[in-house]
């Protein structure tokens, strides 16, 4: 069994093999860049990680590892366009460092090249994988749009937006699981089970951050704290509240969160306010512990030796303690 | 043996049937408006005749059509944003009837949704399939960067500008013949002279574009004249000229051409002095020529019946025929 650095180390020299530098130089330059940015590579290291369960080949599954990251970098270039996001790993974003078209086209060649990397896999395994990678995609598009909608909407409840999350950001980690029990010929159950698995650590993620930007421990966490609140964010914790309130109440909380006037420290201090009364805090971290135990389950119910489990278990721990 | 106005149908049913109207709303909507905008849908009855021409199966083929003409809408919704271009076929493009965020992420739904479509094929065609469509997709989205860069430069050669609209245009009716062959099990030296009259036919579409757009007759082209000159556009009679200038008056040709504050009517008419002197209209016609022999001798080359080549052959010349 290979450990987690092990495994990011080898993501990392295989993509650094991958030749992004062709011509035009416009067009892949910026290819270069944001995965050069570097990150946690979670989606590919858990994608081997899968295939080291079930004693997989990982050279073999190398590519749909990339096709993932690749993918992943994609939708980061185009989110941040339409975020209008200037940073992106405490760098520029591509659209910030050379323009909006630059970073449609190179973001859409990179499309391509995730598709070019599955195709490297041995041809038995093409059709599903890719068949999963299309499914994926579309989930990734569709909740990419679903957070883009919610932003210009006011009534948006929690079971919408636990759908946008589980789009936009779980079924990816879920697909990457899949993927290397495909690559490494994993019974269909598991297949399935690591998927589920997959999906509700993915949710837990998002929806730790969502608690730890209000309520976690600013020196710990690694950024400023409320950022969600100063930027209108319809987060778990704002939605929980505006459950909580009705009427009058509702229509206030609504218009101070939506209010761009109002100074930063004072919004918090008042939206806090609000998030305290509905007791937010105690109702994400049932929803995380909730999800955290559907997580167990289907890891539990994988039928493979507790020992090759280890290293993902492990590594989702180590990933879900960080910044607690 | 088909004709091109019954594949024609058959694509447009085909179309039809594809059911794009899912949710999220915001993101589909777009891509059944630029789908329903009709066009004469070139890429997939050439596959199609393609297929017919080597007795292959048209329904089996279907899902190649489809993904070609779906990803060729994508490409124009996205070089529309890229572009600024207000109108598509006469309606307004999708950045304009919607933004530019909904055009990015339903131009990236519609590139998934073309691979979607080839992974419908029977199993033993998908790699192969993919193999050349990844290519050309990369081909498209270089043409389209190439053609970027373009406008930003003054020093473009006729050799560059060639390459560029081979990328941008012409791989992918090329790519379109090349997969109707291989979808029909056609001979591999056949697949490679389609693909090669695909080139050739793409680029000549090309430059019989650029010479009518100054030369052609208003009342038969359908659209107005000297579009290219008054917006600046880097087509081949433009190069022509600057390549038969040199020193001053090559300068001072750039510096009309780039002026955005000369009346219309004098700057075409003190271009087409240039153009006139250097006479590009015949240099252009030498051209186009040029690409209907190499196109004519890839044509001849195909070994099949001559019966069966007659569709392909009518419509080709019917297309370039049209507006002359």
């Amino acid at each position: 069994m290979h450990t987690a650095e092990d495994l990011l180390q080898s993501v990392n020299e295989a993509l650094d093999r991958e030749n992004f530098h062709r011509e035009p130089r416009e067009l892949y330059e910026p290819i270069t860049y944001i995965i050069s940015l570097g990150g946690k590579r979670i989606r590919p290291v858990m994608l081997l990680m899968a295939v080291d369960m079930y004693g997989g080949d990982l050279q073999l599954a190398m590519p749909a590892a990339l096709g993932i990251e690749i993918f992943h970098n994609f939708s980061l270039v185009h989110d941040d366009i339409m975020d209008r996001a200037p940073l992106r790993r405490g760098k520029p974003t591509v659209h910030e460092k050379w323009n909006a078209n630059t970073a449609i086209l190179s973001g859409d060649t990179m499309l391509v090249k995730a598709y070019e990397q599955f195709l490297k896999l041995p041809e038995p395994l093409i059709k599903q994988v890719l068949t999963v990678f299309n499914h994926t995609a579309t989930g990734v598009c569709e909740g990419q749009q679903l957070d883009m909608n919610f932003e210009e909407r006011v009534d948006v409840s929690i079971t919408e937006y636990l759908e946008m999350i589980r789009l936009k950001t779980a079924v990816l980690i879920g697909a990457a699981l899949k993927l290397g029990s495909i690559a490494a010929g994993a019974p269909e159950e598991d297949q399935q089970q690591l998927f589920d698995f997959g999906i509700h650590t993915g949710l837990l993620f998002q929806l730790r951050d969502d608690l730890l930007d209000t309520y976690g421990d600013a020196a710990v966490f690694g950024k400023k704290l409320y950022g969600d609140i100063i930027a209108n964010k319809k987060t778990f914790l704002f939605l929980k509240a505006m459950e909580f309130t009705s009427g009058k109440e509702r229509r206030k909380l609504a218009e101070l969160y939506a209010n761009p006037s109002i100074a930063p420290e004072i919004k918090v201090k008042k939206v806090m306010d609000y998030f305290d009364d509905a007791d937010v805090k105690k109702q994400t971290e049932y929803k995380i512990q909730e999800h955290y135990e559907l997580a167990r389950e289907a890891f539990m119910a994988l039928k493979v030796a507790e020992e090759n489990k280890k290293p993902l278990k492990n590594y989702t721990q180590q990933l879900m303690e960080r910044n607690f």
